[in-house]
């Protein structure tokens, strides 16, 4: 067998990542060993968060080296097993990359019912992105009922979540996206109070207009002129729960290179002060003590229908660089997904 | 009688404020009606805060309006009682300001009994400044034993009591100061475990130096070069309470007015972010609550003398400009006070 595939690190990108940096290249499937499953991957993840993997210092977890597969959460079919607990045909939440086909010996694999639910939400709203809103939003972001809470990157995977569970709070939620039909999505499709999007003329007028209470948690998923606009509008005491700042993620050398310029810290600065507001950073990872806890909650939110999600799915891992690409640049509508491989839950058995 | 002074702000300062922002006058003696209290000022608290309120705006709390009497805390004497539970001769707890008389009708005013403490420390390690440095440390950065705490503006009235607590919390404290002798006293006299001069040339290698650990809790007074030469070195999980940001007080109309210039919030939001901290503004104001814990375990330890402290004092209300441009440039050692009057605990009854 030699029909596989898989995306390599091959260069670390300066800017937006392309074919130069993530190289499609043929792989030979490999044969698995004792106490070893061969994966077949259905589903790939593409997250935001890869563009640091990309790059080569570490920040919060290690980078994928050059040469190396680039690394991503999958849905896999089991093809092959020797190992205990695992028979073919098992469907399993896994980490296998950006390929065809991967080898594991099961550690980190959680198998999927297809009876329960669609195998693509254990990449997005029964998954990490759904941990991730629910843990920013609940643990760190700490809304009450009444409370004016702001989402950036609304119609993403993670945002649409984010301002689904505040309505769920109690919240009066307002989320900026950067695209008419993405407004028009989290309104009229996901009940958001009001939408602004942050590529109008006169976004800062805007959305103090549609937080006219002021905002008191502004969920933080893209930095740069969102949240210059934001910070503003924060009442006192209130919580940025900082999830991403997608809006640098190809810029980090000149953001670095820059001198001077201090304003803009200083004014952040001072009205974290004055406001008293607290801006805290989280990863998802850190959170697994919470797992059970979402799953519970977001499962009985889906059942009873009071939450919705979209997701996007484009065919064949020759598509993932350029999908990757859109969604850097907001392209993507819900959560982005790559089916590298045919779906066994959709087919006649 | 007429021989009263006071200062009025009678301009808002652009930079550093001076004689012709704050204007010392004579002042009539007021005269207590049924009710109230005439009350002698034997100390004025100079206070950074202060600054603030000389602005136009409104901050967290409403700006000194030209024409009026300068706001600040104050230990005076009671001299004529109408008001049930005063006498002539109590010494008291107040907010008389910039001025050497006025009145009271008795509100906020705490009674202070000079064989507890001398009063002077109402104004400083028992009071306002004390309760910042305990609710800011403990409530805020939340140190851990060994952990390590730096603190800014070591040698003045907040910061040499966060040193001091975080000691007895444990911690590995580091201070930062802007004179020699400041890093000696911290180091020498209150038991800080090391101290950086920020004006040295090489202050952030010598910072980074101290701290070879990395930083768990940074307790801000500065903002500035400080922040920036603190920020890098922050642990995982740490925690930035924000309680004042000196080095800008005098600039705030720049800093407003300044464009572009995003790299140090890109820079400082992205180490928020990957590093998972928390940077929380407070203000003392908000935690009136802790005040009774606070004056428990500060008594304890000044009793014990597990706690030591500084006072800069200086003569006479005229020397009050002066000494207020001087604290906004670091000049002080220790917690600032103005003699207004003759302390009646310090002669002969």
């Amino acid at each position: 067998m030699s029909d596989g595939k898989r995306i390599l690190l091959t260069a670390h990108p300066e800017g937006m990542p392309d074919e130069t940096h993530l190289r499609l290249e043929p792989m030979a499937i490999p044969r698995p060993g004792p106490g070893e499953l061969l994966l077949r991957t259905v589903y790939l993840s593409l997250d935001p968060y890869m563009r640091g993997r990309m790059n080569p210092a570490k920040s919060y977890a290690q980078p994928v080296k050059l040469g190396e597969t680039m690394v991503g959460g999958t849905v896999c079919e089991v093809i092959e097993s020797h190992l205990d607990g695992f028979a073919a045909g098992d469907l399993v939440l896994a980490a296998a990359g950006w390929q065809t086909h991967a080898l594991s010996d099961g550690t980190g694999l959680r198998k999927l019912d297809p009876r329960a639910a669609p195998v693509t939400t254990a990449l997005g709203v029964m998954g990490m992105p759904g941990l991730t809103a629910y843990v920013g939003l609940l643990d760190h972001g700490r809304p009450k009922p009444g409370e004016t809470v702001v989402v950036s990157a609304a119609a993403g995977a993670v945002g649409q979540i984010v301002g689904q569970i505040a309505k769920l709070q109690g919240c009066r939620v307002v989320g900026v996206a950067g695209a008419p039909d993405k407004c028009a999505y989290v309104v009229e499709e996901l009940g958001f109070d009001a939408a602004v999007n942050y590529r109008d003329v006169d976004f800062a007028k805007r959305l103090s207009q549609a937080c006219d209470g002021g905002v008191d948690v502004y969920f933080e998923n893209v930095g740069g002129a969102v949240f210059n606009a934001v910070l503003p509008l924060m009442n006192d005491f209130g919580r940025i729960p900082v999830c991403g700042r997608i809006a640098h993620y190809n810029n980090a050398a000149s953001d670095k290179g820059a001198e001077g310029g201090a304003s803009e810290l200083v004014r952040t600065m001072g009205l974290v002060l004055v406001r008293r507001l607290t801006l805290r950073g989280f990863i998802v990872s850190d959170h697994a003590d919470r797992l059970d806890d979402f799953l519970r909650d977001m499962g009985e939110w889906l059942r009873s229908g009071q939450l919705r999600y979209r997701e996007d799915l484009v065919q064949g891992l020759e598509s993932a660089v350029g999908a990757f690409q859109g969604l850097l640049e907001g392209r993507n509508r819900g959560k982005l997904l790559v089916q590298v491989g045919t779906d066994p839950t959709l087919q006649p058995a």
